[in-house]
């Protein structure tokens, strides 16, 4: 029998109510599909930092390596400064076990509104790249004068350099550096292809800004083009103000969305806005090494323990983690019973988010028993 | 009795075919309200690089100084290689004069559908930011390595430095500097919180994305705190990707939204697609010089000509470009005359893009008679 050791990090706020849950089904799935789950939980968030100082030492990133995925609830804390969290733990695991792929699912959930008038049907699959663009942390702020070394080492590649700048008049100024490699690129456009494939599209579209941001986006265009070519998948161009105007208007026609990290970030929210809300919304960040699942929702620590929190995000981050465990049919039942609560239950026993009446954990046993 | 000389920029498709009846309308009024237009016309876009080679020599800037304002139609052409004319255009005449301000109101307009359920009551202005971020043009693209110096003119300040980065193993990479300058901040917040007294409202919203970029957003913020306590209008910060979520989801509390470049062309473009759309979508880009107006869509080359085309944006861009030039009755008069046109004029006289009859000229024309 198969023994897969999870990392948890229930984080901060209604993180831990909603992990609670995750942890619920994935075990009744377990037990269904013939395989254990051994748990390490994680104390990393806003409370460990509060206590402690300690954001998330690289000791506990080399303990993690020891797990076969981690699953994540939220982190962010109102005491806490915004941002530190964040880049702190967020963007640092995605990081440091080079998780290139952020996938985020946005599909119409039987019973659940969306704000569109015609906002049934869509299944879209935002990849977004999640090592490289603004996200790499080459930020520079000073009055006058920039001058800084620049040295990142990531798993797949070392850049180094230096940047001098200098603003006349004299004044504040910030600089901030957005990369992209043609590696970075390539394995991205690589892994789009493969899930158009899965999903028998043949066709992804990227979300680009070659027309004012040149370089940038030019090599995008350039090496998902070579990549999708080589593949057989078309690429269609999309500018990424033109895509979000067009999924605002119509996102029937959409699919798999290759996005780089940035671009990637405001079109899967904006996706998450347009079919059944962040309480629906769950995503992946996977790499060759460890991967993270985890719920795109924030903390709310105004509900947290309450029971109001809506587990549903972080058991299909759960279901897209057995996925990657390549546990499928564990994760084909995961997900088919969130739709067939969502389908078949009564109204009254959702979700408070979604205007019914059940617990957090009333949600968790309800979609557990379908399993 | 005044004469304000208009430098005219048909461009190119149906850049032409909008810009005559935004004239037209701007001659109503201008008899109307006893001032009168000289008109200008230059020749810049796909036809005339094509035939010269030349996209927008410096001499025609220097030529454009003596207008009052510009009036744009629309540029792009199939045969012209995406981003060469954009650039070599539109961005060229931005940064040359300096227009800081681009201004993109977003408008729910009578008898024209939006794709929300609750898209009614939508009255919000984006103020973009219009001279930084990742569009100063300072990409770098190369194997292995890059030496760049990068030296950059503009009217408000001169920006000097070097570059030297080096990636390994080897590939092909890309980098893009993306600024942020305190007088840059300062002034678009200032010029977003004056419109805000305008509108009567207290609060300002800033799309922000510190968590990840912490440095160029982060300067963003604070220059925005100074600059709004400064003024008395209380800033509102939220990450751009929770921005485009909630505008799909409730737009209904927004009203000035302060936008770096980058975010404010993809909110700006979002908020076209949740109300009426790109016809009915104008914008205004200010600076202490020189200012141009144009309609937010684009060529539409394969409609050029044909009488389908929605002169609306243009119309209601020429509207912006009246306010500017302190003809506020006649601004209001001509934004008037659309929204009362929408009102009262029967389906069948409303432009074909809106699912009636009337052709551009016709729909210029019923514009015209209301004024
Ligand atoms: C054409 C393009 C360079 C331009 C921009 O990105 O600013 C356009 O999208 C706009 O919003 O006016
Ligand atoms: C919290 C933040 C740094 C993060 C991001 O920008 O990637 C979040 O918005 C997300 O999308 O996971």
């Amino acid at each position: 029998k198969m023994t897969y050791r999870i990392g948890l990090l229930p984080g901060d706020g209604i993180g831990k109510d909603v992990i609670t849950e995750a942890r619920k089904v994935v075990e009744t799935a377990a037990s269904s599909f013939g395989f254990s789950v051994e748990w390490r939980e994680f104390p990393y968030g806003a409370e460990h930092y509060l206590n402690t100082g300690e954001i998330l030492p690289d000791e506990a990133l080399e303990e993690m390596q020891q797990c076969c995925a981690l699953l994540q609830g939220a982190i962010g804390d109102p005491r806490v400064p915004p941002g530190v969290l964040e880049r702190g733990i967020l963007l640092k695991t995605r990081f440091y076990f080079d998780q290139y792929v952020n996938l985020r699912p946005a599909l119409t959930y039987p019973n659940v509104p969306t704000p569109l008038k015609r906002g049934e049907g869509i299944d879209i699959v935002v990849v977004r790249e999640n090592t490289e663009d603004l996200y790499v942390g080459l930020g520079f702020l000073s009055n006058e004068e920039i001058e800084a070394t620049v040295d990142m080492k990531r798993p797949s590649y070392t850049l180094k350099g230096a940047l001098s700048l200098k603003v006349d008049p004299s004044m504040k100024f910030a600089a901030q550096l957005a990369l992209a490699t043609e590696m970075g690129v390539r394995r991205i456009t690589r892994y789009a292809c493969n899930l158009a494939r899965r999903r028998k599209a043949s066709e992804i579209v990227l979300a680009t800004k070659s027309n004012a941001v040149k370089e940038l986006y030019g090599l995008w265009e350039e090496i998902a083009k070579e990549e999708t070519s080589k593949e057989g998948i078309s690429l269609k161009l999309v500018n990424v103000d033109a895509l979000c105007y067009q999924l605002a208007r119509d996102p029937s026609g959409y699919g798999v969305i290759l996005c780089p990290n940035l671009f990637g970030d405001i079109v899967s929210d904006l996706l998450a806005g347009l079919t059944g809300g962040l309480g629906l919304s769950p995503s992946a960040n996977i790499g060759d090494g460890l991967s993270m699942f985890e719920p795109v929702h924030g903390s709310a620590p105004d509900i947290a323990g309450t029971g109001r929190a809506n587990p549903l995000a972080a058991i299909l981050s759960a279901s897209l983690m057995l996925e990657h465990l390549t546990q499928v049919e564990a994760s084909e039942a995961v997900k088919n019973a969130v739709l067939e609560y969502l389908r078949a239950f009564p109204r009254q026993r959702h979700p408070m988010e979604l205007g019914g009446e059940a617990t957090t954990s009333e949600v968790g046993d309800s979609v557990a028993s379908i399993i």
